[in-house]
């Protein structure tokens, strides 16, 4: 195992470290533990935003903490969910008293220990909702997930539930938006390469010299099926293709596109799957009204990408295009 | 060779194909070639700003097209320099009238193509400047380069020296102030993997299971020594102190800092490594005014980071902090 780390048992707090000393214009970390918290939060009178989950999928969550996005996020241990007492304690240091919304990825782990934080919560009166994100359109039921699984389609809900809450709605108005985003939003991946957790010192899966997997999770759940690589045109074509089965994406529509890379794969061969995706919803005759190319959920080292589909209306456009400002997003 | 490409001599096509469906409100193409522009350019009484080189280093140098960094980016072949008439074509198309600045990497191969375009523009009457930057203090003198590497120091000279040319400032102060970033700027790198050039389809270099590169060059020339891979903290330490052997930095000056992924290593251990350089500035009493750690300048699929600091006084500190909307890079 070769990674730039010190100690595999300190990378998250380690990590931590090294955000905190590289955006202190935006992040503060909290004494409660891994949780790192918008600079000028709570902010009185606007709901807040928590999400999280395991590390290793940097820049999410904690790269998208700052205005217009998240107000917290809570960082576990490598793929492993926070406890719920993190996810407790994020919500008590961000609630500036119209209550925090909750944006979980479907996996088990997750909707349990963020579900518990919830009621702890509610517990000391704090108003806590959460949705549930599961844009993942390759397989139902994975290794870690009843139904699917969620994936890079999440940051789309952070972006857009964040700028409603920025503009100041209340605690339903935003949660209704995210559940919107969900409804709205389908992804799907692949995979070139594993990856490594850190404590484990080996590689989550194994491929051969010229494997791909189709439809892995991000943590190297099992995909669809294995099969020798093929060209990126008909990689893109296959994941395209069975986002639009699953959502119909009518003539004329317009969409946001995230091509996500997992780590591993350069920017190059994102930009190489971009071209296709642009020629097949172009063709579709759907329009592009945005296109995010880069790393946006990875899988700590695994090479591959995801694409993300986001179907807008009116709203969501305008909620899209709003002004967002954090470490790994900024938007003007 | 696995790889997301449909054909290892159509990647930079295809990744131009890519980068404009994703970038509409940023990029268009030159009709003469790989050329990226800048969308309202030429821009009449703005010195314009080429950079560019071989591709692989995605988002260098098209990312950086926009609004207070470069006008134009030129793409060569894959670690290949743009030819002459591909410069040439791009100071034509950006040129409003108060001439060109190009920013050369320090290789021989783009050296002498520049320069060739510079007289091939001379001749027409456009006023052209260049600067090389060298900011890679590893080794004098290696594969492709008489004298330093220029590496991830470049996207500073970028982002200075066009938010000068934004302000409306000549030619002569624009290159003035690219050259004191140049003077100001070092960098130093290591891998923990080599990269693959597709059309050659195998390793540029081999490292072993538990080996790393020190010093090598963002095309796998060789570094200053390969050494069992040691912890985040020792290889971090290492590459610091040789950068603050080579340039004096007295306490109490400020800094800027960019942690830079050459592409294979996730971006959990490049905060890693942020924070052990911010820890060594520290304990030297330099202040750090800015951070950026993510991809800048990368290596195909290369596994490992470099390490840029740049000296500041208030005159950079300010062109640093000015507005800069590019694909890559926003600050606001």
């Amino acid at each position: 195992m070769k990674k730039l780390i010190n100690n595999p048992n300190l990378v998250v707090e380690d990590m931590i470290k090294g955000m905190i000393a590289a955006h202190p214009e935006y992040l503060k970390k909290s004494d409660a533990g891994n949780i790192l918290i918008r600079k000028d939060s709570p902010i009185k009178g606007k709901v807040a935003l928590v999400s999280g989950g395991g590390s290793g999928h940097e820049p999410a969550h904690a790269g998208y903490v700052g205005k217009g996005m998240l107000d917290a996020a809570v960082a576990g241990a490598v793929f492993t969910s926070p406890t719920p007492d993190q996810v407790y304690e994020a919500i008590k240091a961000v609630d500036g008293g119209e209550g925090v919304l909750l944006i979980v990825k479907n996996y088990s782990g997750d909707i349990m220990n963020f579900d518990m934080a919830k009621d702890m919560a509610d517990m000391d009166g704090i108003k806590v909702e959460s949705v549930v994100v599961n844009d993942d359109v390759a397989v139902e039921n994975s290794t870690y997930t009843a139904g699917r699984r969620g994936i890079a389609g999440t940051v789309f809900v952070h972006k857009i539930a964040g700028a409603k809450a920025e503009q100041g709605a209340n605690l339903t108005e935003v949660k209704r938006i995210a559940e919107k985003v969900v409804e709205n939003v389908r992804s799907m991946g692949m995979a070139l390469s594993s990856c490594i957790v850190p404590a484990a010192g080996k590689a989550n899966f194994i491929l051969s010299e010229n494997e791909v997997e189709i439809g892995m999770g991000i943590h190297g759940e099992p995909g669809t099926h294995r099969e020798a690589i093929k060209t990126a045109d008909e990689i893109t074509e296959h994941l395209v293709s069975k986002i639009l089965e699953d959502m119909s994406v009518e003539k004329g529509t317009e969409v946001a596109v995230m091509v996500n890379g997992l780590s591993g794969t350069p920017l190059m061969e994102l930009y190489i799957v971009n071209k296709k995706v642009s020629e097949m919803l172009s063709e579709r005759e759907i329009k592009i009204h945005k296109t995010f190319v880069g790393e946006f959920m990875t899988s700590l080292e695994m090479a591959g990408c995801s694409i993300t589909i986001l179907k807008l209306d009116d709203e969501l456009k305008t909620l899209l295009n709003e002004k967002a400002d954090t470490p790994a997003l900024k938007v003007y």
